[in-house]
């Protein structure tokens, strides 16, 4: 899996901190983001630890995520929020059959075994329908959702700590929770204040929301997440 | 593949067309629902035809959508307004693998007998997995995009008109496009007016919007709508 | 202000909680719902108070909000997760300006002269400017934020859920929060499990989330809210 | 009014049609980002020219917004796939009421006489509540239509477009189709291939959509807003 912020607007806790003035004043969004940047840190800062996290929506950010699982992005698009692009395995025709394999299966080395050679197997498979004049759209119908798939994943900030929360919980699937965290890693680069309480609820509100599935570990998770931030 | 409408807002037509009324008139509401339903499905058959569909929100449709394969739920959960409950393959411990088996390799023996021989592999494979145990979550990246998915579907009426111009369309992936046929078939017995235009835009606005990658049959594919909206 | 539930999705607690069955089952949605509402009840409600919420987008909600100030439609039609119809005053030509006086300018008889004078006048001069020639789009900005206005509304219940934990909270603006417990006591007729936690936040989580801007006075809206769910 | 593009995603057009090339490519964004500008142009003319708009919600676009009635910002909001924070006439005690002149009011001498008399008189009226010890939330029931508001907008490209094509259309409001002409021209200099084609149906389709309700002078309107692109 690789992850990498490809962009993402401008000074973003600025333009959200001056954007957040808008509300309380009487002057314009125009004179309160020409203002000094400290104000706006500090409305922001006040904002996003309060939860009145609108004005984080004002900035956005946008991800090249390669390699992870067709399991992993199924997951990954069900957050309505947000804006994809992603590799057609309609229109493109793979050599080879890149794939994902689970540390549980690959910490064993006969399940790895038998992993990898069912994928050896699909990918044969698969350039044999193709070979066949099967079109692509069909044969990948043997792809399993181990297959590797790329997307260009496009979120404001108030819908990344919404996935935050969800998705660094360790109720959360491990490759969704590991693209989450490495989402989380380069948007702190980005923006540290907008995504200060950032992580699974143990972490930003302090509580453990999943009740009886709780993974009792929290106090191991927030360490985990203090560790992130302090980076 | 099965397709059932489960539920809708009871009277659909006369509650959208009655909602349509709230815009032009003192009186609020509850007083245009209460008058007979002519007049709201005059104005709503207006609202239509002329494209004015917020309106048509008003009206939700819930849909049991059972035995497409995961390649067609993946495609179909792009639809963003819209809500989803997905047959989960980290809880599920499948039996058997049921899979959707694509027309194209159906057609020719020798690519259905692959297809098959794959598929049964990647059942017992999964099962020796689950076996050995390993996690359904992990066992389950074996599994193929055929793999069958089961969903519960609610769109609103303005959400499934723009569903059916996309998904109706020629240029649609075959078992996405079967959903969408299906599904339209569903909600015509439950709302005519409603959706008295819709289906692929050679059928609803009476050109092609496909450019250079048109399907070049729009008569037959209108004729097919036409005999769909007739029944 | 009058408030109705005009139409509902039929069954919702049945339908929600048969929806969520599918995440966990072999089998399809149609199968879960067939069966005995026990267990759909039983499902819900372990979900809702989980805050499992997706599953509860399935039900959709229509009001008829009549008579409410045009200050309220605009914050209610911020809410985006919804569908909207509302009186147009660019089509509609008005006899009389109808309006909603604040309780604090209505407790003071000084006030309210100066209100209402006011209204007379606006009122006055908006039928001067229609007789004049001027389109009513035009005439009506002198038309008051007090103005009344009517809509049809649409939330599924997890937005509703949402609606009301903000806008029932006593932060929140006095005549969109009457508006809200409106809505909320409309709704618990129908759903009485959907909703069962709903309210502000102090009643629905236990906790005040407002910070320093509490309003100090838990207990009392908390039994507030006790006696309109016990209705 | 006055409207400013604040601030946007960076290269935008490099961005969405780089996006665009990851559906297509079996390499992924971070790879088709970093290739030469040409033909990510190239691709993103195309995307845009045939109607595959999905890609271009990756770039977003943040506005000031300042000096627009209320009137016109009740529409605007309406827009639900936008984030927007607009001031607050709870928060905000304003010292002097600043409003907006409808173009067929101020062409009548006598017509704008009484329009800023009562302007005058509702500002009167608000100091005396406010005086009166009256909340600012609760005294600004008596402001008009017609007050003046600012706003942050931020909207993605696909949703700007969408906005352009109803909004610039000479049947909307004549206050919006103006905010929609000066946003128009903002995002112009920032991105003119993405924007290429925006504008009203009659422009950007080369049809009309208005049906009956057609202001028939089809002609003129796409001379005007060739004009806004040319420049």
């Amino acid at each position: 899996m690789k992850v990498k912020l490809i962009s993402h607007t401008p000074s973003p806790e600025k333009l959200c901190g001056s954007a957040a003035s808008v509300a309380y004043s009487e002057e314009g969004f125009e004179a309160n983001y020409d203002k000094n940047d400290d104000s706006a840190q500090k409305i922001l800062n006040h904002c996003v630890k309060s939860g009145h996290h609108s004005i984080t929506e004002h900035a956005s950010f946008t991800f090249s995520v390669e390699g992870i699982s067709r399991a992993c992005s199924h997951q990954l698009v069900r957050h309505r929020l947000a804006s994809y692009t992603q590799q057609s395995q309609r229109y493109v025709r793979f050599d080879e059959l890149a794939f994902v394999t689970p540390p549980k299966i690959r910490k064993n080395n006969e399940h790895e075994e038998l992993f990898k050679e069912t994928m050896q197997q699909l990918s044969d498979n698969y350039k044999k329908l193709l070979d066949a004049g099967v079109p692509a759209e069909d044969a990948r119908y043997i792809y399993p959702n181990a297959a590797k798939t790329n997307l260009a994943v496009t979120m404001n900030a108030r819908e990344l700590m919404h996935f935050f929360s969800l998705r660094c919980c360790e109720r959360a699937q491990w490759e969704i929770r590991e693209l989450a965290d490495m989402m989380l890693r380069e948007v702190l680069k980005a923006a540290p204040i907008l995504f200060c309480k950032s992580g699974p609820n143990c972490y930003s509100k302090g509580v453990c929301t999943e009740g009886k599935f709780t993974c009792g570990r929290m106090d191991e998770i927030r360490e985990k997440y203090e560790k992130i931030h302090s980076k």
